[in-house]
């Protein structure tokens, strides 16, 4: 196993096309709607600490997290972008933090204005959690202001929950319910290279699921928070699906640092499960609302899809921190497919309102029958808050921190693990390097290199996983690589070069496996990263009688009701030709129809409509 | 509109092949059986009017409607066989019919020995549904044996119920929440010749769902019982499915004896709507198990039907009484249907055990599932007796009385609805027509008859509509003969005729129409009127990943794990070829795999198995 570098959100700018546009319309709109959403349900005056039994707006026990994760976005775009309005914004929340923060370093909310007897009593409180989002955030302020007071404020507590759980280990509990905290505390450490804060994740993920646990003793361990095995032999994505993304991180995290081959094995092992057998094409994680979870091997639902936005973005943290230990285009494929399909439908095109939820079929005729009464399906048409409001804030973090994900090194090798307009700059081998992409990916495959300072290293370029083909031109003809594992590499000649990577972009129709029963039958379109989906609103309605011919050719075509370049091609519709017969003999009864298909990430934008990303073959 | 008219079981005996088989079966086991449960149950002994608060086996409000169906079955199979045995048993009943029948001829257990204070209180407690089922009994056992007690006890039954209902109106409701009594009071009419049964027959059709009635004055009309609009009035299927099944059956009956066109079109109209819109390919009808009812069009689920063997079974009823007033195929082409699929379908093999409920799937893998968990799925594996028993006798009753709906006539026509091996003899234009079917339908197509007294009389034979070619042929060669509506009318030449019919029994691959999302993307196999499934015994499991090629050709073969002739075609399965990836490029992944079909009605009788009628098309 390898530890490649990691660069950070200073060191890379997303300077135009797919991302930049986002990461705008994040910094513009959306960052400012969640936080007015978050005023106006009280989130941001509980900070105050001075509501009290009786007042409106009682603190919730993840509040916390919810602005801190709004914290971490803000200086995430205050790194790239002067806001003085903004930065003094955070700004006051920090001084509130301080100021609100115990002696002893402890720092919640609910637990003190609502229940301060109740501190690190119970596991299932979010407490941790809390601490670790907020963590989180004070290491991305840190990094964007140099502003030390809210990190400082986050050491003291990091250093409080050593004391408390691992010197004195006085808590009721010995691990959270909401695993976030292990992932946090590595980032503390390498924010502040104190290597306490790495040994406490290692201990909070060590005896995750074991007898020293005191969860464990009571035998309160439960898959619904992957403590019913330690972590080294857990072998299957089980329970809720964001709380396994987020430990499954910080277990790749823990494997890096530390070395850890078991720990890498172990993760490597739920990776390829989730990825092999409980994954939705979107990246979609975790398929049923009930527990907001992952439920058996092959069990993808499209309807009742739960994929939760913030489970999407917790598989991409994965992948990402998986990509910087073993150079295998696996990861960064996955990290990409979550990227332009389940995460991002999590938000809508303005910006302004959010997917809890992110299903892969809408069908509004089916979900008003008996038989289907009790089934939970997720809603049509995106809000701007929820009572429990973790995807706003943490789709504003991701879009903002995008582009630390793009690039990783090793000694003498840039690994360039996504194509989107940016330049980069670090140090490599002593000198400092400076990388431009030009681009317009994924609308299209080319991706203009400019590489500086990298003469005798290595670049080595993702084949994407979907692309069929790639070429590789220098400024002297095609360009010579090898390929491992995904990536094409090549030695750099010069200290100034320039690289054309072009990929084919073919739209192409996938099956699911055929061990997934609620995809029997039907193929989803595919183009370059982003997976397609048919809308009632382009297509008419009974989506299910619409009928792909995977030999069609598929035609790009402009949509302007959403402003996008959308797919078309020639496949059918069983329209029974005004027959009135319930049963036709089969193959019958089918005319051509042009069938028109979105991004995924777009649907449900222009109005409630019927939708689904698996259309039944011809 | 025609009235035409009915053999009798008497007149025809059924003599061998597929439902001599099974007249036996039911003679010499289900009978029994049923018998030997109802005993068990404290069914037959509720007749003594002995039980008392406190006791066991508190009758229940529908336990003489059980009971009154298997007297009925018993009649028909006394029509044909002697046994003292039975006959008694029958008799002893009877008697206690009469002792304990009240002075007015009222006659019901539970609101005797249960709740004497409220007879006739509460439409919903099927007392006069009880009461039709009794009468239904009781002509049977006329019929059957020549005997009048019973007849007579329910006579002076309906005389109480005309005196209570229509005379006096003194009742709290004017129609029983379940029809029944409607359709027996017909029969009664017929038996009897006492045209006050007819006209009762009609004052409970026509007051139904109209501000005559009490119930709609007292706003409890409801579609669940049919009674939401005026009968005339309603264009689609509404409501629990046994129940519009029995009171569209009366409605037939009513507009052929009073020749009354509207209420004619309006039965028509409604079976239009069922069969076009709301039936399984098995002739199964009412799609969800809330409120076991109809709900919209096209709402055909496979894995949920709820599909009622007592409303196939209504089915049957409703279309042969149509097939008497109107000659159109399409009647008979759905009771042949029903009986050869959803009907049978509710029994085992062994002729011992019962489905209530006949799902076209079974997918065990998927009723585990936590968004599942809520769904009520149908039980995979027949049981003796239900607490609501109310299929079981219904079987036994439809097996024993089949030879009754097989032939119709006109003054000068004999229709032959279905093709089984029997003879018939009655009465046509002054002469004795003999009718002798032999044939191994639907093993085998040919049908050969004999016929004698029709000289110069028309013979029209049913050309089913999964028949795409039929061949008539008599002594001397083809013999010519007129289509219409779907049945094959020709003039008998002489008085003993000998004519063979052939029809084609190519099985088919059918489609449902594109408006049945649950149906989309499939096929499923008939051959002749039998619908196929696959079954995991012989398939493997994950069934969904079968692909039938509705191209390749069709083999009969034996399955001797069944006793039966089975089909099997090559068609392919997606085994992803030992690919990990969950997503594919489409048509990938597809190995060549014999498909094995049994009849549909032949599933679940060796153990719990996968099942599925429709499979995804290749």
């Amino acid at each position: 196993m390898d530890a490649f570098g990691k660069l950070s959100v200073s060191q890379v700018n997303i300077t135009g096309g797919f991302w930049k546009a986002r990461q705008d319309l994040n910094r513009d709109v959306t960052l400012g709607s969640v936080r007015e959403q978050f005023e106006k349900t009280g989130r941001f005056a509980a900070f105050r600490f001075d509501w009290r039994e009786g007042m409106p707006d009682r603190p919730h026990i993840f509040w916390d997290s919810d602005v801190a994760k709004w914290l971490e976005s803000a200086a995430y775009v205050l790194n790239k972008n002067e806001d003085e309005a903004l930065e003094a914004y955070v700004d006051a929340v920090v001084d509130l933090i301080e100021k609100n923060q115990d002696e002893n370093g402890y720092f919640n909310i609910y637990f003190t204005v609502c229940e301060p007897e109740n501190r690190f009593c119970n596991r299932m409180a979010h407490e941790l959690y809390c601490a670790g989002h907020l963590i989180e955030a004070a290491v991305a302020y840190y990094e964007a202001t140099g502003k030390e007071k809210f990190l400082k404020a986050m050491c003291r507590y990091a250093d409080h929950i050593e004391k408390v759980f691992k010197i004195d280990d006085s808590a009721e509990y010995s691990t959270c319910g909401h695993e976030e905290i292990e992932l946090a505390l590595v980032k503390l450490y390498r924010c502040t290279g104190e290597k306490r804060y790495l040994e406490l994740s290692k201990h909070f993920v060590d005896i995750r699921g074991t007898a020293a646990s005191k969860e464990v003793r009571a035998g309160e361990n439960d898959a619904y928070v992957q403590d019913h095995l330690p972590v080294r032999e857990q072998t299957t994505a089980e329970g809720h699906s964001v709380r396994a993304g987020y430990l499954f991180s910080a277990m790749a995290d823990l494997s890096r640092e530390y070395a850890d081959e078991g720990l890498f094995a172990a993760s490597q092992k739920l990776f390829e499960n989730i990825t092999q057998k409980r994954m939705y094409i979107t990246g979609g994680i975790g398929s049923t609302a009930a527990g907001e979870a992952f439920t058996v091997d092959y069990d993808l639902p499209n309807a009742s899809a739960y994929a939760e936005t913030c489970a999407a973005i917790s598989l991409y943290m994965f992948a990402g921190r998986m990509s910087r230990i073993k150079a295998d285009s696996a990861y960064a494929d996955i990290a990409e497919r979550a990227m332009y399909n389940g995460i991002i439908s999590g938000i809508s095109l303005d910006g302004k309102s959010f997917f809890y939820e992110n299903p892969l079929e809408i069908n509004l005729f089916d979900r008003k029958l008996p038989q289907k009464a009790k089934v939970r399906f997720p809603i049509t048409q995106r809000l701007e808050v929820f009572g429990c409001s973790c995807c706003p804030p943490n789709m504003t973090r991701f879009i903002a921190s995008l582009g630390e994900n793009i690039y990783s090194f090793s000694r003498d090798t840039v690994f360039v693990h996504h194509y989107m307009q940016s330049t980069a700059e670090f140090p490599l081998d002593g000198k400092k390097v400076t990388i431009e992409q030009t681009t317009d990916y994924p609308n299209d495959g080319k991706v203009t290199f400019r590489l500086t300072g990298m003469k005798n290293n290595r670049l080595a370029l993702r084949i994407p996983g979907w692309c069929r083909k790639v070429a590789l031109r220098g400024s002297d003809g095609n360009v010579g690589f090898e390929t491992q594992a995904g990536y094409a590499y090549l030695t750099v000649k010069e200290d100034d070069v320039r690289l054309e990577f072009a990929m084919d972009m073919q739209p192409q129709w996938l099956e699911a496996s055929g061990h997934v029963c609620e995809c029997a039958g039907t193929a989803a379109l595919q183009r370059g990263p982003v997976v397609y989906c048919a809308e009632a609103v382009d297509n008419g309605d009974e989506l299910w009688s619409l009928r792909a011919d995977i030999c069609a050719q598929v035609e790009e075509y402009y949509e302007p009701s959403l402003g996008l370049t959308a797919l078309k091609t020639e496949g059918y519709k069983k329209t029974d030709k005004g027959s009135r017969a319930l049963y036709l003999p089969a193959g019958e009864g089918y005319e051509p129809r042009t069938i028109k298909l979105i991004p995924y990430y777009a649907f449900a934008n222009r109005g409630e409509s019927d939708m689904r990303v698996w259309l039944y073959k011809y």
